[in-house]
């Protein structure tokens, strides 16, 4: 077994000298600021939002049935959790219970998107709850690599964009081409693009699948019907499987910009698209209501075959999810209706995280636009911004010295002068030449809001460093 | 997107069929049986075991800390609790927390480790907190394979054995070689049938690991010191990785066949071979106390350098667990002390479990000692018992006639007559020519019993009528 010393990704690398500060400052170690602020992340409950309670009691109760003579638990909560012990073999979630999956969820599942898509019907074996996307995205990818071809598969992915979908391209035996997201038009996906890629590609490769993210990650951009449309007609010509990482489908704040399913948009384009483009979308209960950490999800097919899941079900890796994970996705799938105790604090829950996503996207691109050399597209969706910062020639020649590249060492020199940690654009993939970080927009109001006047501060003080 | 159309299992398909037969009885057929028995699980839960209340009442305050005021949680349970949601990101499960994993589980886990073998010292670093087994399995083995050598790099699983480590080879790009265990020694593993593997595989492939499954399953055995010393030195000699598959290791059930781990026999093997074999052993939350379905589990790397796990945590597909899940591990590997509340009551289901394993293996010994035709070796440890049954010529020409293996057959013919499921040998691979089926020990004694009783009875005719 050799070492394979895999580079930690520029955001690691950060974490941990982040991580060191801490301990640094535990010591007593003098710094010009108290403490280390994470803004990079996506991850809702690290940053401080409380868990949907209804789904934490509904996960309580099933972990400790003895739970449901409680006084203190909702009606709506037992209920659930009494409808989906009875499904389950020994009435427990401690055993595998691939039938409750397969069934009992997918079906909920399938109630779920018909509801979301305005009705278009959802068939509950086209449905595969999984366990977290990453694992899934895998098994999707491995369906269509064929490895006894001259050219390796391709899969292309947005840049930029989560490193997952390359990343899993890689496991499952394909090849990721990056197609460059149009910036100028808000980090739109740009169809020249794609065919430029495309083109590119197909000398060295056989590229079958299109991903496209939807928000966008980390870029903030909420795809309009017409983009869908465009998106749906190119992989049709193409000939390419459409891959909709649709992950942050309830972190659409702006309410002109609604998210909408691939699914629906395609579904609503009529025949002949509606009934043969192949795509897969892909939900996470991690972004959703659900907070990360349950690794709970799915994955719809659409004009696909259905009984290719079979081989999922032999040994897929993305199945054989937590029970107890499964259990709070069917609940979160039936969320409690305006009759039931929990219905408020619910709806009062997803309310406040979609109001907190707008005010702080509002106070991003209000700061950011009065900081000069910052330039921040408009946020409509997700859990990120994506500004592009100018960095002084001064400052590139300087990163390459240090072997950096240049938004990873300004990221490194804003965390050591004050504590604030932001990704750097590589993290993300970005276009060639330009530098950007993400945010996050998921920190309480007031931490962003010092953050960003530190930030816009320190990038003033950095560029007069280096002109 | 093609059909691939793997085909099922053959127990897989024995349970699409008890599944119809449910549906019939349901719907008020007539059938020579009331209810389907399911006599083929692993799954204790499922086969209608309580679970740990103590790691339950964990799990639940966990998802919903608001339950630690509650009165009814023990404290010992709580304490867990409050040092588990401490370090954890926004104090929640709800958040990704790699760091808890890596961190805080790993060295639990290391302590767990350190009382378990006697004191060997365990490295936190080579510790692997993981999402179940069977993905941590394809990540391990993805390790060693070589993509770009001339010959395929292979992994010895042994027959009878579970389907997964072979399954786990394959996603993992290397091919499976088979070995024999050696059913007249109660399925020791025998040196010479791996040997004679080996030799026969090294023209078509390059053998790079040994997986040895410890307590066996189906087998029911318990590997001696002895055994464990001879597979050591056979890894070394023929320089594989051993791969230990010791998830049953809560489960030896006979005072004098203790479970020894494959790490604490290579270490008091001393120098050369306790500082140069490598080893990676596994171990399941599923097959402990704690249930099936939580999806948490590790594994542990001797004489491997911990670089390596770099991997893992940059995309790794077996990490990123269930953080709940992790609670729960962590709290499984610190149960309580003689002078906690709650200890009386761990000890005692876990005293519950093993004797009933023990009670039912001596059952299934004594009855099928008194069937001819059916011969079962010693049961030590498991879930399950893996006994040989001969079938008549006349029942080998019928079952190939309708394309049949003739232990599945048997099974299906058990199932119509009696709605008795048992697994067809064919489920875990039998030596050439013979025949077994897989029982299962978790069965409450009442009901295995007279699952034996019908069982033999239906056996006796099946002779009879294909005589």
């Amino acid at each position: 077994m050799a070492d394979i010393g895999v580079p930690p990704t520029p955001l690691q690398s950060l974490l941990e000298r982040a991580s060191a500060i801490e301990g640094q400052l535990a010591q007593g170690e003098d710094k010009p600021f108290t403490e280390v602020t994470h803004c990079h992340t996506g991850d809702a409950v690290a940053a401080g939002h409380q868990p949907l309670t209804f789904l934490r009691q509904v996960g309580a109760m099933c972990a400790y049935p003895e739970l449901l003579d409680a006084e203190h638990m909702p009606a709506d909560a037992k209920e659930r959790v009494g409808r989906i012990l009875q499904r389950l073999q020994g009435g427990s979630v401690g055993a595998y219970n691939l039938e409750y999956v397969t069934g009992t969820v997918a079906k909920k599942v399938a109630q779920y998107l018909e509801r979301r898509d305005g009705g278009i019907a959802s068939d509950a074996r086209c449905v595969v709850p999984s366990s977290g996307t990453a694992a899934a995205v895998v098994d999707v990818i491995s369906l269509v690599v064929d490895e006894t071809a001259a050219l390796p598969t391709a899969v292309l992915v947005p840049v930029p964009g989560p490193r997952l979908h390359g990343a899993a391209a890689g496991l499952a035996g394909a090849v990721a081409v990056p197609y460059s997201l149009a910036e100028e038009r808000g980090w739109d996906v740009d169809g020249d693009a794609v065919r430029q890629a495309l083109q590119q590609a197909r000398a060295r490769c056989h590229p079958k699948v299109l991903c496209v993210v939807n928000p966008g990650d980390p870029t903030g951009h909420v795809l309009s019907r017409q983009s869908m449309e465009a998106i749906i007609r190119l992989v049709a010509e193409e000939n390419l499987l459409l891959l909709a990482d649709e992950v942050q489908q309830e972190r659409a704040f702006l309410p002109d910009r609604p998210f909408l399913s691939f699914k629906r948009v395609l579904w609503e384009m009529g025949a002949p698209l509606a009934s043969t483009v192949q795509l897969v979308s892909f939900y996470s209960l991690s972004n959703g209501v659900g907070g990360g950490g349950f690794r709970a999800g799915f994955f719809e097919l659409v004009n696909i075959d259905p009984s290719i899941l079979k081989c999922f079900y032999t040994w897929g890796m993305s199945v054989y999810p937590s029970i107890l994970g499964q259990a709070m996705l069917d609940a979160a799938m039936e969320l409690p209706l305006p009759h039931e105790p929990s219905y408020q604090s619910v709806e009062e829950h997803r309310g406040a995280l979609l109001h907190s996503l707008a005010h702080n996207a509002r106070l991003v691109q209000e700061v950011l636009a009065r900081a000069p050399g910052i330039c921040c597209h408009p946020l409509q969706g997700g859990a990120r911004a994506f500004p592009r910062i100018q960095l002084p020639p001064r400052a590139l020649r300087h990163a390459q010295e240090l072997g950096l590249e240049p938004d990873v060492f300004f990221c490194r020199e804003l965390l050591e002068a004050t504590g604030i940690v932001v990704a750097p654009g590589s993290e993300f993939g970005q276009p060639e030449g330009t530098h950007h970080v993400g945010l996050s927009l998921l920190l309480p109001a007031a931490t962003l809001e010092r953050v960003l006047l530190t930030f816009t501060r320190f990038y003033a003080s950095f560029l007069r460093d280096f002109s």
